[in-house]
């Protein structure tokens, strides 16, 4: 008899972003005429068009699919040199930080090699993350059989959270118990915190005094304004012994419907054998890598190279320009409704506090119903967003306006 | 202190084709002259240039990122309804077999299924797989940690390794044991055997006795010439109560390079919890893809939706016909050099025996060193394989006409 992975069946309802989809849908049924002025700031999800040197690119790499002589098949599961290299050069070495183009690791998404690194770990491991957090880090571990069951808020037993608060500006600092296996996220999703060099550089102590490995979230370091904000963990020395850092194309290139990301792991970056063996994470996961995928397809691989050219480059900064020229409209709007508003500096989200006794799936339902704009519910993201929402700055200009206005005629 | 995932440790050396990479390597760097005369019949890798109708549809789909109007962001991570909606009509419905939209789940690649479809299932499965075999199916159950160590032939403990001989045409009937988990991959890699419908009828009657779940892989059903053999698991009555489908378009539209796949998880499909709760999987798979996938790649998925238009389905068979045509010039120059020669009727790999004494490495080393072709040794498809080699028909015909002639011309 086939056995199911129990572990499936502790997870709370749907994963966030269908479940809001699920509510949005009903509403936009019962709703024709409400639901043709819906404006969508909940998922994260860009809105503006590839930059035009990923277009070119992509239509070249697909003429070359159409000749026999510049066809290509299977390409190295790990992606192409010419796409790692620019990587490791433009995203690292520029910056002066020490990144191997084999230690590059390209995939379809930031998504994904979150969830996936769990395979190249043991199950023994404890495991710390923030609180609110990346669902996916959470879900994965469930998943996986890292947990024990949810309690009314949301959290599994089993994992460690950290609280991020208005109190400690959203960054927890390293805990007094061990962890093995710490994820961060900075630029924060979704509260839109940084964390500084002083910060992150407590917490590569803090793994390798106790020999853990941080898995390093930087989706969304293109959008750091301030100079002096770490774009990398690898700016801090000792990181390379201890974190594997995950990026992705999504948010800066737009790639949320293209998919690429990459993930960097150090060849020096060790972890024990159950034996206590210290053993090297780099073959591991090139295994995992070469056995259970087949690399990212040729023509997104080459849109993603273009984002490194200097035209890429330029059409980038002018997509983060303009989102968050957004988050600066929004930041605005959500004060002047008389909310306190965190992030939305350094990061495309804005980290919105409910009005006092209003939850925040409450408050999801009235932005939706009364003023007809989509954001996401805090408590989506753990216990400790309960009392808060994410307005995502993803959006045309005028959308993004016109949220602000909404948001302050908005009677709570 | 971090743990790793110490099943990997357990994987004989390298994955087989990166090994064979690794051989074929070394060779050309140390033979520059006959490394210019090096043709590859190794991995299975498609050559021809992608359908016209493909290139069209992408082209078009990448136009669409470059307009605000028409940009897409992220995709549904079971896959666009326009594309599940052909599959489940074309590759089903059409042909009297029932499958919902809604059951077909797209995905980056079918190796990535094979490997990610453990995620939902226990671990206290008792699992089957064919010898030989595609090592992917092997390779992620060590990893998922469901196996023992390797003995020498390759052959890990845990498993219940089905043979594959001349004597049973390489198609295992039905065990007395029980197995709770069975990889079956028909037409198969790498021997290129077929099963009629009465050897699959065996199958499904076991696995409904048994509640066995069937990980049927027919990657290449498109290469199936005759008649009477089925193309799908669910042409066999009762298959939607006990089996999993994996198809691909790697081998039909030559998408090794472009990347697309799907899984087929009817929803009448269960398996057990802990408890002994008989529960269905497609709601587990489905929140696998949403967390730990985002979906494939929108131009990519308009590609695989131009494969089902009338331009779409007529090069694609006159791909097939290509690839067959070398099958059969490479059967036939198989025979004439003396060797006994399966498969390569229904399925573009030829699976030799190496004349008596020597070792299927060993055939490798020769037809690479002697011939300056790449085949595989059957020895990397496990122990059944020993004796064996397989030469894919992936290649111009010229090429094939060419390996022809030099086995021909091999003296062993």
């Amino acid at each position: 008899m086939a056995y199911l992975n129990d572990n499936y069946l502790k997870l709370k309802s749907g994963y966030l972003f269908p479940e809001i989809a699920r509510r949005v849908n009903a509403f936009c049924q019962a709703n024709a005429e409400a639901a043709k002025r819906l404006i969508r700031c909940g998922i994260g999800d860009v809105t503006e068009p590839l930059p035009q040197a990923v277009i070119k690119a992509m239509h070249k790499a697909i003429d070359e699919m159409a000749q026999r002589e510049t066809f290509r098949g299977y390409g190295p599961e790990q992606g192409y040199e010419f796409l790692r290299k620019e990587i490791a050069k433009n995203d690292y070495r520029d910056h002066g930080i020490e990144v191997a183009d084999d230690e590059i690791f390209v995939s379809d998404g930031s998504k994904c090699d979150c969830g996936n690194i769990l395979d190249v770990f043991g199950h023994e491991n404890r495991i710390g993350v923030m609180d609110p957090v990346y669902p996916v880090y959470v879900d994965t571990n469930v998943m996986a059989g890292h947990t024990g069951a949810a309690n009314d808020s949301g959290s599994y037993s089993g994992l460690v959270y950290l609280p991020c608060t208005p109190e400690n500006g959203f960054v927890p600092d390293v805990p007094n118990e061990k962890l093995d296996l710490v994820y961060l996220c900075y630029p924060n999703n979704p509260t839109g915190a940084i964390a500084t060099r002083e910060q992150l550089r407590r917490w590569v102590d803090y793994a390798i005094k106790n020999r853990s490995v941080i898995l390093y979230d930087a989706a969304y370091e293109a959008y750091i304004s301030d100079p002096g904000i770490p774009h990398s963990i690898y700016e801090i020395p000792g990181a390379r012994e201890c974190a594997i850092e995950f990026r992705s194309f999504s948010k800066n290139g737009g790639f949320t419907g293209v998919r690429c990301a990459f993930t960097v792991v150090p060849k020096s970056l060790n972890a024990s054998t159950t034996e206590g063996k210290w053993t090297s994470v780099h073959p591991l996961w090139q295994r995992r890598m070469s056995t259970k995928f087949n690399g990212v397809s040729y023509p997104v691989q080459r849109g993603a190279e273009a984002l490194y050219t200097t035209q890429g480059k330029e059409q980038v900064r002018e997509l983060i320009r303009h989102y968050m020229g957004n988050a600066q409209v929004l930041r605005k709007g959500a004060k002047a409704a008389g909310l306190n508003v965190h992030g939305g500096v350094n990061a495309p989200y804005i980290w919105a506090q409910t009005p006092p006794g209003i939850g925040s799936w409450q408050a999801f339902d009235r932005i939706l119903n009364e003023a007809n704009v989509v954001i996401t519910p805090g408590a989506g993201f753990g216990s400790k967003g309960e009392g808060f929402f994410r307005i995502s700055a993803f959006n045309s200009r005028a959308n993004a306006e016109e949220v602000a206005r909404r948001l302050q005629a908005l009677k709570w």
